[in-house]
C-alpha cells in the first residue's frame, strides 16, 4: 500500500489561495522576498557567479530576465540559475532547520525571472513562494528529517530546491492539478546534488542548476509534457531512491494546517547554519568586558554532531571553503568579535592571525545538544577558563531575525552593488510586496543599465 | 583508505591517444557513430521531442548546433539535449549490458553539437566517444554491477550519461587533468534520473537533460570553474550516495587494458534490452513452419528477473509505455512475426488483437537464466505446446549486430526523415568516420534547410 504523495501535494497547491493562508504565513512570504533579494544582491559580485555567467552566457537565449547585479538580461531559466547562485554565494540565505535545506533561493529566482515575462502581483508572488517552499520542505522532511534517513552525502537543498522552483513557477503559469503532478515528477527526475563538492565552486552550481531545472519542469508540464502519477512515492521513485527509509506521511501530514515556511530561518551569519550556535557562543564570550583574544591558548566547542558532519574544516583555503568551516567562524568571532561579510572574505580567511586562531579550536560532537545549541570553553594562557552556553542561537526558530534585523542585513548586502539611497528605496518597496502590482518592474528600475 | 577514482580516470582520459586504443575498439567508435546517428534520425519525429523543443526552444541561445530532423539550430547544449532525446525516443539505441545503461546517446549528441562549433575530425570524434563511454561505463559498473548494488529506482543511464558527455566534450575542449577532474565532479553534481518515470514522457527527458548537463560541466571546467578532488569516491560523493555498497575498484580495474565500449550492444529491437531474449525466442517460434498465432491459448516466458523488474507492463497504453512492456513485444513477435519500428507505434499498441494477445502472456522470473537468455512456451488451443529457448539473443555480446545489420537498421531509421539516396550517402559517409576531417560539416549537408 503506497502512501499517496504527489497528487495530494499537487491538489493542495492548485486549490490554495493566498487568503487561505494565515496572516503570519503571508507575512513570512514578504520576509522571504526581502531576504531572498538581499542575498542575491549581496552575492552577485562573487567570482563564482561571474565565472558561471561567462559559460552560461555563451549559450543563453533571448533577453527575458535580469541577471541581478550584472545589468543584463538572458533567458529566464538561465537568469534564475545565476540569481540563485548569487543568493547562495555568501551562504547567507535561509535554512529549513529540520533538514538543513535552503528552500527559498531557487523559487525566489524562478519567480522573479518569470515576473519579468508576465505581470505578477506581489500577492501572486507571495502565494507562489509560500507554496513552493511548503512542498519542497515537506519533501525534505520526507527524505531527511528523522525517522527518515538519507545519505549524508546527498545535498538536501540540491534535491529539493528544484521542486520548490517547479511548484512556484507552476503557480504563475496556472498549472492545473494534472500538470502540477507532472511538474513535480519532472523536477524529481532532475533532482541532484552531492556534498562531496562542498568547499568548491561546484557546490554553488547545485542550487542554481536546481532552479533552472525546476522552472523548466513547470514549463514542460504546461505544454503537456507528461510524467508519471506517483513519481515521488512509488517503489522506483524519489522517496525510495533518496531515503532509506523515507517518511512518506511527513509529506502530507497536516497539510494546510502546519506551514513549513514558519520553520525556515534567515541566517544572521554568512555561513553554514550548523555553525551559528558556535558563533553565537563565541560572540557572547568576546563581548564580555576585558575579553582579549591575544591570550587565548585553547578553544573547545561542544556542538551538535551535524556541525562536525557538515562543517568540520580546520584549514579553509578560501572564501568558499570558509562557508563550511566551523573552525573559521569560531576563530573570527573570537578574533574580530564579528561574523559578517567581511569575515567571510579570502583576505580574512588567509590572514595569519586567523590561521593561528583556527589551529587552537577543537570541536566536540555532543549528542545531547540541540541543533540550535553550543557550549564554548576558552582556556587562557594564565590558566583561567571562560565559557558561554547558547541554547537558542540567533536566527533559530526561537530567536528569529526581526524585520528590522532583516532590513539591516539587506542594507549590508544591497549596498555592495547599489548606491545606498537606491538600496533604501528598494528595501522599502520590497516590504510593500503585498501591495505591488508588478514585481518584475523592479528589475528595470533598479537592476538594468541606466540605473 | 579511499580508493582513488576521479583523478586516475581523468589522467587516463587526457593521456590516451586514439592510436593507443586497439583496432577493435577504434572500429567500435565508428559503429557507435553509425548507430547513434541512425537512432537520432529515427527518433527525431516523435512527439516527445517536438514537445520538448516547443519548450526549450523558447529559451534557446545562439544558432550554434543543429536539432537533427528539425532543420534548425539552437545553442549547443540545447541541441545536445534534443538530439539525445531523439536518440532515445524509440528505445532503439545501445546498451551497456552489465548495467543496462545506454552510454552513447549523450556523448554522441554533445560531440556532434560541439563539432558544429569547432572543427572536429573523425578520429577526434571517435577518441572522445570511446573515452566518454569508457569512463561512464566504468562508473556504471562501480554503482550498478554486482557486487555493487544501487536502488532499482535509480536510472542507470540517467546518472552516468552526463559523465560520458562531460568527458567526451572535455576531450574536444582539450581539458587538462585538473580540468577533467572538475568536469567529472560537475557532471556528478548534476547526475539524476528515476525509473518511476518510465512509461511516460518524463523518462525521455532524463538522457537529454544529462547530455546538456555533461556538456556544461566540461565548459565550466574549461573556464576554471572548480570542483572537488574526489567527487566520486569520497565519503559524501557519488559512489557512496548512489550505491550501497559501491564497487570503487571497478572504476579503474584494468583501465587501458579492457574496454567497456566492447561491452556495449546495439539494439536489434526498438525497446528495453531486457525484453530482447523473449522477443528472440518468440520470433524463433513464430518462424517455425505451420505456426499460427490464431490458435494460441497461453504464452509463458521464463526470463531473467531483471526483465520483470524493469519491463513488467501487461497493459501499455501508448508507444512510450510499450518501450518497457515485455508483454507487448512478446505479443508483437508472435502476432506480427516482427519486432521493429512499426510494432512500436501507438496504432499497433492499441490494436485489439494485440491487447488480446498480451493478455495471454505470463512472465516468470528465473534466477537461473542469464540476462541474454529466455525460454518461451506457447500452449495451443488443441493442447499442444511449442517451445523455444534462446541462450544468446540477437544483439547480445555473443551475437552482436554485424556492420551490415547496423547499416540496415540505419536505413530504416534515416529514411523516416531523409530521402533514401541521402540516407544512403549519409550512411556511407558515416562509415568513413575515421577519414573525415570535419564531422560537423555533415549538418549543413544533410540536416539544414535547403537539404
Amino acid at each position: 500500500m503506497i502512501v499517496p504523495v504527489t497528487r495530494p501535494l499537487a491538489r493542495y497547491v492548485v486549490s490554495t489561495r493566498l487568503e487561505d493562508l494565515p496572516a503570519a504565513v503571508r507575512h513570512e512570504g514578504t520576509r522571504a522576498f526581502v531576504n531572498w533579494l538581499g542575498c542575491v544582491l549581496g552575492g552577485s559580485g562573487e567570482e563564482v557567479v561571474g565565472r558561471a555567467l561567462s559559460v552560461y552566457g555563451n549559450f543563453a537565449g533571448p533577453a527575458q530576465s535580469t541577471v541581478i547585479g550584472h545589468r543584463l538580461k538572458v533567458d529566464a531559466p538561465t537568469a534564475a540559475l545565476l540569481n540563485t547562485m548569487s543568493n547562495f554565494a555568501h551562504g547567507y540565505n535561509d535554512t529549513h532547520l529540520a533538514t538543513v535545506a535552503h528552500p527559498m533561493g531557487a523559487p525566489g529566482s524562478a519567480l522573479f525571472a518569470q515576473a519579468e515575462r508576465q505581470r505578477v502581483s506581489g500577492p501572486e508572488f507571495m502565494r507562489a513562494m509560500i507554496l513552493g517552499v511548503e512542498v519542497a520542505c515537506r519533501i525534505a522532511n520526507m527524505v531527511f528529517a528523522p525517522p527518515a534517513r538519507a545519505h549524508v552525502g546527498l545535498s538536501a537543498h540540491g534535491v529539493t530546491d528544484g521542486i520548490a522552483a517547479a511548484v512556484a513557477t507552476g503557480c504563475l503559469l496556472g498549472l492545473n492539478e494534472d500538470q502540477m503532478v507532472w511538474a513535480l515528477g519532472l523536477a524529481c527526475v532532475q533532482a541532484s546534488g552531492l556534498r562531496s563538492t562542498f568547499g568548491t565552486m561546484g557546490t554553488k552550481l547545485i542550487a542554481g542548476h536546481a532552479a533552472r531545472c525546476g522552472m523548466l519542469a513547470a514549463f514542460l508540464a504546461a505544454r503537456g509534457y507528461t510524467c508519471s502519477e506517483t513519481p515521488i512515492e512509488d517503489a522506483k521513485g524519489y522517496a525510495a531512491v533518496f531515503a532509506n527509509p523515507p517518511n512518506l506521511p511527513a509529506a502530507t501530514d497536516r497539510l494546510g494546517e502546519q506551514f513549513e515556511i514558519l520553520k525556515v530561518a534567515y541566517k544572521p551569519f554568512p555561513c553554514g547554519v550548523v555553525i551559528h550556535p558556535a558563533i553565537d557562543a563565541c560572540l557572547t564570550l568576546a563581548g564580555q568586558p576585558g575579553f582579549s583574544a591575544d591570550v587565548i591558548e585553547r578553544v573547545e566547542l561542544r556542538v551538535h554532531p551535524m556541525t562536525l558532519q557538515l562543517c568540520n574544516r580546520p584549514e579553509p583555503r578560501d572564501s568558499i571553503q570558509a562557508l563550511t568551516s566551523a573552525q573559521h567562524w569560531i576563530a573570527a568571532a573570537l578574533l574580530h568579535r564579528a561574523a559578517g561579510l567581511k569575515q567571510g572574505t579570502g583576505e580574512c580567511v588567509r590572514h595569519p592571525a586567523m590561521t593561528a586562531m583556527r589551529a587552537r579550536v577543537t570541536l566536540i560532537a555532543d549528542e545531547a545538544l540541540e541543533g540550535s545549541a553550543a557550549v564554548a570553553v576558552v582556556s587562557l594562557q594564565d590558566g583561567r577558563q571562560l565559557d558561554a552556553a547558547v541554547r537558542q542561537s540567533q536566527g533559530s526558530l526561537e530567536r528569529p531575525m526581526s524585520d528590522a534585523e532583516l532590513g539591516d542585513k539587506f542594507r549590508n548586502q544591497a549596498t555592495l552593488v547599489l548606491p545606498s539611497d537606491q538600496a533604501e528605496a528598494l528595501l522599502e518597496e520590497s516590504w510593500r510586496l503585498p501591495e505591488l502590482t508588478d514585481v518584475g518592474a523592479m528589475a528595470a528600475r533598479y537592476f538594468l543599465p541606466g540605473k
